[in-house]
């Protein structure tokens, strides 16, 4: 730095400093103080620039402060869900739903091992998942606090998880698909869980070739009703709307002007079916991408519903699917084309317009509900291949905003901005939204404001608070998929970057906060809430309580009432688990004998996890204070098996053990 | 602050900047600048105090820069090891090791399926662990980054995972225990990798009733060889010791002066067995710290090497082992009194003395190894029970230092400090050492320099190189077990905290810099390396790689020599995988069919991976740049199955399918 640029940059920064320490309008609160005397020499050593500076103090979250928001990111092919504090973007928990997890003790024996099994496909044991879209329950369009769902693409599943204790509490098979994609997205009071389709199969995923591809393949969308007395999906009261065999993708529910309806988009409307075994057809990538445009879906959800209570569905094995011709008669069903290989369907805050991505087209393509209605009202004149009714894009059509290359998925915030991400140009777009939400920023309506650059190919976007019907604004985050030379080197499996972008300021003054890493996930999608709609307990209500039924168990076992029965082979025990000790520490069995096992926390001190191992019988659970479990297994290996505590919980925690005892 | 008191520190601020800014001491190096003027501004919104401002600094670490340290963490009861950046404490990659992780593709269907079967104890399959103390590989006393081995000591096994590309190689069973503790340690040229035990159980821990524990019931320690050209332990050149039924906790080897002895601490001296079926015995935290000390197990394992290989071990289920009696006889193994039910056995730097916290006790005693060797020398003259030969405290210690209540572990640094774990204070200490490391630092020798508050319950302690012949300094983490108030509330199950402090000044001037929720394991040990000793691929090194034998598979698939062969029922499938197809894209298969199916990807971009998943089969592959893997299974299950890319790889990366047909 030049001489006279120093004095200039000291003049400023005591000048700064003064305002900030003298009571001016960047006022110090009382508790905190200015800069300390050091901090310029730390930030120098560390080669920080200006803006890393500011950066790191709008980040920097100090021990014991907590995170104004939280986010639920997917962990995509993990299986689970990620628990992230915004801005710190530290994770702050792990949920185990698809893939088994030991540290929550979450399918080893005890809690979680009935929930995965319900995710069973025909029987088969299915150990993992690809989670993609988390979605918090929502009262009138505004999460509130109380669930979250998410679906598997893999195996097409829905899993509700209590944010009561964080836990997965259901997993649903859909019976008729075998992957998914847009899911999990509720309708604005959540009477709906929808899960979207993909790649479609038969309906039931049976047998057929690939020849027989536009007769006999469909995709299916499902709404699973939600029960929030009972806090799980219904499939009894669930329905499907049979679709045509185009690979249905995002799906986002109306709100506000347009509750009521959904919106999906689509690609290979060419019903490409691959290069096949000889070699002879086109890649998928280039079959699937031949049209100039897709067909964006356009559902009536209410009308479905009472199609459905009115008994018009099919019971496909066990579900009522609404066939794909009363969907058109009944006028449930209508499409409108969006150009080029579409991905995202975002529905703005106030519902009045649908954003749609095009993978390979530099727009942003803007559906106005509004005119969807007219389209409608007017009676479309054209129809797809299925019979669908077609409205014309200029008949839906509010706007197009040039953004560059590459528009995935668009989020929402309070200034009337919509962020896009832009996968081949890996940045952030920003742009102006226009109708209502033109008085809420500087810019002209309908135009691009900022590209920032990210580091490096974004996928989905998240927005605090951005799929309610107020958006905070504040922050956005980028889902990178690559992060190659932001990290060390830790093998050629590299993690994801979820970068932290500031969006408080209007105009082009979005910034890179944070680059955080994710190495044990490949989140797809987050929603973020503000983390004072969450209102998790500390420790189970009640001594004995079961996580599963969320009250206590008929076998809690209480202190003093300890006890190991046996009735032949059959051994039922009920033992009590408090610091630093197992009652009762001996429990000697049979070869041969089947065991009932009942552990119940005495804790009532938050943080006073307990966990119980018992070795070489693959069996270890989580005991939060309060909670009972209960473990069944046949006593099949003969031997000594000291069980112990696997939760530092005291000091004498390594004395927290005893033995069971397998007699030949 | 009062008005008298701002200008001081305004003065002081301007003071500290101007002398950062005009080529002072603390000089702005090129490439960095000063504080930002909203910097005040930014901190006083967020309630940051000077000392959170100065921790932001140290910790915040940019986009694009990377972090000096890595840290090695266990997962405990997640099973897995935890790749962390130091200073900036963000997670760089989860490794899965005794648990299956389908995020990395770990145990569904290819890589690790193989390895975790190694695991399965008496033919059982374990899908978890208790990963305890990841041991990072050393030669001459340094770690060499080539190599990090884990123990699990739900079911007493060790894993070795290489750090060329982070993966999980190995899995040993031990033959004689069925949980371990004290491992794993390697000695200072990684000729062996320890695994200590923990609760006794007859060798082999075949039955025997609690009544004959003193007689039945044994701990053994393992002297894993491992044989760095394979890369792996080789179970036929490695060894036990029988030991008598106390329970042996944390282990160290010597270096340095007291190379060729380890050290191990133990409780449970008075063969406590519990309450009992009558519930009438006294609990096993009363039974098992009944006695005022303990024994400091010291083994002299290169003399026990040449027993074995002279033939004096007896083969018990496969594996070597050195009775007692000849460990005895041939002064193999000593002890010495350790007060009060201790935990940790450190060694310090250079060799010279071990460390020993006792969790009742206030101290930590201290051991000479020069006078260990003295008392052996002039000859022990008592024995416990077992006929062990107990030398005299008076005659083996060289200091114990009052830290406070609870000292666990105790870790070293540069200056001559060395830091414990304080559990029932909540505390760091820092405390001075003598002898030879009396010079480095300004205080006393064997006297507490500062006991630093942390959030809370610490388990183990990690420094920067801190178990080498040359520890850093600059940073300790504390590896706290609660965090209750900490982070915002995510329910029941809490996370664990890993503080980062900053001990890179003299005296008692160590700082909290940062608060790491842990929020998907609970981790017992970590060790930290400078991230520059690393050298992982970035790629693999050839297309058709296997990680298993880190060479060219012989069924790696090129370009154009995809193909699908069938031999009867048994059909075998080439396949290549890149941006964005594979290549066959349609398989088409009969019920009933044996399937081995190859798969090579031809990506040589860095963080180029591929998934490969297929719905309702229970498959995820994660295919780095390279990478080639086999899966093989019977097609049980009729159906249309559309696999798929998990791994989000390109632009067209949804359109990355293909259909698996299975013709009922």
């Amino acid at each position: 730095m030049k001489h006279w640029k120093k004095i200039i940059f000291v003049v400023a920064v005591v000048a700064g400093l003064v305002a900030a320490c003298s009571g001016g309008p960047t006022a110090t609160p009382e508790g905190a103080t200015g800069i300390p005397q050091d901090a310029a020499a730390v930030a120098a050593q560390r080669g920080l620039t200006p803006a890393d500076i500011t950066a790191a103090l709008k980040t920097y979250t100090p021990s014991g402060q907590t995170d104004p928001y939280i986010m639920f990111a997917s962990g995509g092919q993990g299986g689970q869900v990620l628990v992230i504090g915004v801005p710190s973007m530290r994770i702050l928990r792990l949920i185990g739903v698809f893939s088994p997890e030991s540290w929550q003790g979450y399918g080893y024996g005890g809690g979680g091992d009935k929930v995965l099994a319900e995710g069973n496909v025909k029987g088969k044991e299915i150990k993992w998942g690809d989670t993609h879209h988390p979605g918090l329950s929502e009262t009138k369009g505004e999460y509130d606090g109380q669930w979250l769902f998410i679906n598997d693409k893999a195996n097409a599943r829905v899993a509700v998880i209590d944010l009561r204790d964080f836990e997965t509490k259901q997993i649903v098979k859909n019976p008729n698909a075998i992957v998914d994609h847009g899911g999990s997205f509720v309708t604005p009071d959540t009477d709906y869980v929808i899960e979207g389709p993909q790649y479609a199969t038969p309906i039931g995923w049976g047998y057929a070739p690939l020849s027989e591809y536009k007769d006999k393949y469909r995709g299916v969308i499902t709404f699973w009703k939600f029960d929030r007395d009972k806090g799980r999906i219904d499939p009894k009261q669930s329905f499907q709307i049979e679709l045509p065999p185009y690979w249905q993708d995002l799906c986002d529910a109306g709100k506000g002007v347009s509750n009521g309806w959904i919106f999906c988009n689509s690609f290979n409307t060419e019903m490409a079916t691959g290069m096949g075994v000889d070699g002879k057809g086109a890649p998928y990538e280039a079959g699937t991408t031949q049209n100039d445009t897709d067909y964006l879906h356009i559902i009536n959800w209410k009308a479905a519903e009472a199609d459905f209570k009115a008994g018009k569905g099919k019971d496909i094995n066990g579900i009522s699917v609404i066939p794909l011709e009363t969907a058109i008669s009944d006028k449930l069903l209508y499409f409108t084309p969006e150009p080029k290989s579409p991905h995202g369907a975002d529905v703005t805050p106030g519902g009045e317009y649908v954003v749609v991505g095009g993978k390979l087209d530099p727009h942003v393509t803007i559906y106005s509900f509004d005119k969807i209605q007219k389209a409608i009202a007017a009676g479309p004149t054209e129809k797809d291949t299925f019979g669908v009714p077609v409205l014309k894009l200029d008949d839906t059509k509010e706007a197009q905003v040039e953004l560059g290359l590459g528009p995935l998925h668009t989020v929402f915030d309070d200034k009337g901005y919509a962020y896009t991400s832009m996968f081949l140009d890996s940045a952030v777009a920003r742009w102006t939204l226009g109708g209502p939400y033109a008085d809420k920023h500087p810019e002209q309506p309908w135009t691009k404001v900022q590209s920032l650059p990210v580091q490096y190919n974004i996928g989905h976007i998240a927005a605090a608070e951005g799929d309610t019907a107020s958006p905070d604004g504040q922050y956005v985050v980028a889902l990178d998929k690559w992060s190659i030379d932001r990290f060390a080197n830790v093998g050629p499996l590299m993690p994801q970057n979820f970068q932290l972008v500031d969006i408080s300021q209007t105009g082009d003054k979005m910034q890179v906060l944070y680059d955080m890493p994710i190495g044990m996930a490949e989140p797809h999608y987050a929603q973020i809430i503000k983390a004072d709609k969450l209102k998790p307990w500390q420790v189970y209500p009640e001594v004995g309580w079961n996580p599963e039924t969320q009250s206590v168990d008929p076998n809690a076992v209480k202190a003093g009432s300890e006890k190991v029965v046996r009735n032949g082979k059959d051994v039922e025990i009920w033992m009590s688990v408090i610091r630093s000790h197992y009652t009762p520490d001996l429990v000697e069995l049979q070869k041969g004998d089947h065991v009932v096992w009942h552990l119940t926390s005495l804790e009532r001190t938050p943080d006073a996890t307990h966990g119980f191992a018992i070795p070489g019988y693959n069996i270890n659970l989580s005991l939060e204070p309060g909670e009972s479990q209960t473990i069944e297994f046949d006593a099949d290996q003969d031997g000594t098996f000291p069980f112990y505590c696997t939760e530092f919980c005291s000091a004498l925690h390594l004395e927290m053990t005893g033995q069971m005892l397998v007699k030949p």
